[in-house]
């Protein structure tokens, strides 16, 4: 059954908008959900500690039964995805990877491959499209975003936001602080550019999507608005040989999961059920020693 | 030298405030500060969690030789001083107690004596001077600031402000989203009611203070806004019998401090230089197996 059984790792909730995506294209798989909710956020911390806490995790989820790994934490993806892959003995996807991609197919051409896997590319042409990346600070500062939208050909502007995941965390969805917030980082990032398409590099983002479409708008830039979570999720399908002709919008009956947290579990079910657009009936509290 | 040697502690910067006018008070004392700047914020997390990194930052600044341990976070004070006091051997003064008696001072006639220590009262007379408390979640939550004032003949209404460590930490000190969201704050939590003074119940809140009094006088409540740094600092002093008298505004030159992060030393000498008012030259990463 491990071979079934997919392990979905974020420091808090944000992951959950990839397990939201992953449960309906995967039938008959048990998955086990952790938020690192005792040291999240990651964002703003250092790679070692990044690297050693996500490390930790991931051998939990292996330790439980887990086949595959899915790192649904853009800010673990950037820093510590290599560690990680050294560390457990299944197979592991991130979430960086699958953004670039869903960025090049909404900018590419119908019918367009895209170019074979390469080494990224120190200089792009200036005629590129260019993909504005939205996301925390340790995920700007490690450049991952620019490097994998380098091998697909693509100009990448990544922009810090650190104020977005705690403006989320309050509930501020559609609220004026968060879209004049939203304003004011896009008007730094974009300045004097023009970009073809924002990528949301944090797992918190897709819950002020519209706001980041409004405010792109209000700026007069009417573009795309991409996240990772559902090509994640089709990346993870298509690495454990799942078909995906048919696969069902709604999840299958026979889909599990079970979710563990390193703090607060009550939190835990009642914030995580916004990010994955269903109920969590229990949540198990778990320490890693930290 | 030990009873000389005085432990600070907070989950990050903010307890820095503190250390600044612990400086000047107490000449030839060594100072040793602890930021558990990897697994900050802790105002968000549960009782449990709290208590379990505050006792670990606590026993080691203890094994470094401080005779005299000061809980510079309020968060930690208000969840976890009691854990604290039972797991070190040397006295504990937390910032919540300090506070509170600022606060009382601020709205006392002239020359009044405090009550003698009571237990908190449950009903507090309608007639009694109101103190707002802006804090964290998890300082709210526990509401130590009801019982301190309480044991004062204050009634206390507490304000959970979850933005405002994140505002400052992203340095928009002088912003005006910052006074936007002040403004809301402010506004949910006065109401309809008419607070006599405010008290700023997290360390991080004194760099936003000239904001929050601008706030305060834009809804038509000219009061004062305190903070426990000063307080505490003298309670410190009090505890370990040092003579106030005469002492200077200014750090005595023998006055040493050693800093210790468990989380990015170059952020933390960086911006903590922000809270303490003078540069950082040396800080130690330490790694308390979280």
């Amino acid at each position: 059954m491990t071979a079934r059984t997919i392990g979905v790792f974020d420091s808090g909730f944000g992951g959950l908008t990839v397990l939201r995506e992953l449960l309906p294209l995967i039938p008959g798989a048990h998955y086990l959900y952790l938020g690192d909710t005792a040291r999240l956020p990651y964002g703003s911390k250092s790679q070692a500690t990044i690297a050693r806490y996500a490390v930790e995790s991931a051998r939990f989820l292996q330790s439980r039964g887990a086949g595959h790994l899915v790192i649904a934490c853009n800010t673990a993806s950037a820093l510590a995805l290599d560690d990680i892959r050294s560390a457990v003995s299944v197979p592991v996807t991130g979430v960086i990877e699958p953004g670039a991609h869903s960025a090049w197919a909404a900018l590419a051409q119908p019918g367009a491959q895209p170019p074979p896997a390469a080494r990224p590319q120190d200089s792009i042409p200036s005629n590129s499209r260019q993909v504005l990346v939205l996301a925390t600070q340790a995920t700007v500062s490690s450049h991952a975003y620019h490097r994998a939208c380098s091998r697909l050909g693509l100009r990448a502007v990544e922009k810090a936001c650190p104020l977005l995941v705690p403006l989320v965390e309050e509930g501020w969805i559609d609220h004026p602080v968060t879209r004049q917030v939203i304003r004011i980082y896009l008007t730094e990032a974009i300045g004097e550019g023009s970009p073809d398409a924002v990528l949301l590099g944090c797992t918190h983002y897709p819950l002020i999507k519209h706001a980041i479409q409004a405010g792109l708008r209000a700026l007069g830039h009417s573009i795309p608005v991409i996240d990772s979570a559902h090509s994640t999720a089709f990346d993870v399908a298509r690495a454990m040989g799942v078909c995906l002709l048919g696969a069902s919008c709604k999840p299958a009956p026979s889909v599990t999961f079970a979710c563990y947290a390193t703090d607060s579990v009550e939190k835990f079910a009642r914030l995580g059920s916004q990010f994955l657009g269903q109920p969590i009936p229990h949540v198990e509290l778990l320490d890693l020693g930290g």
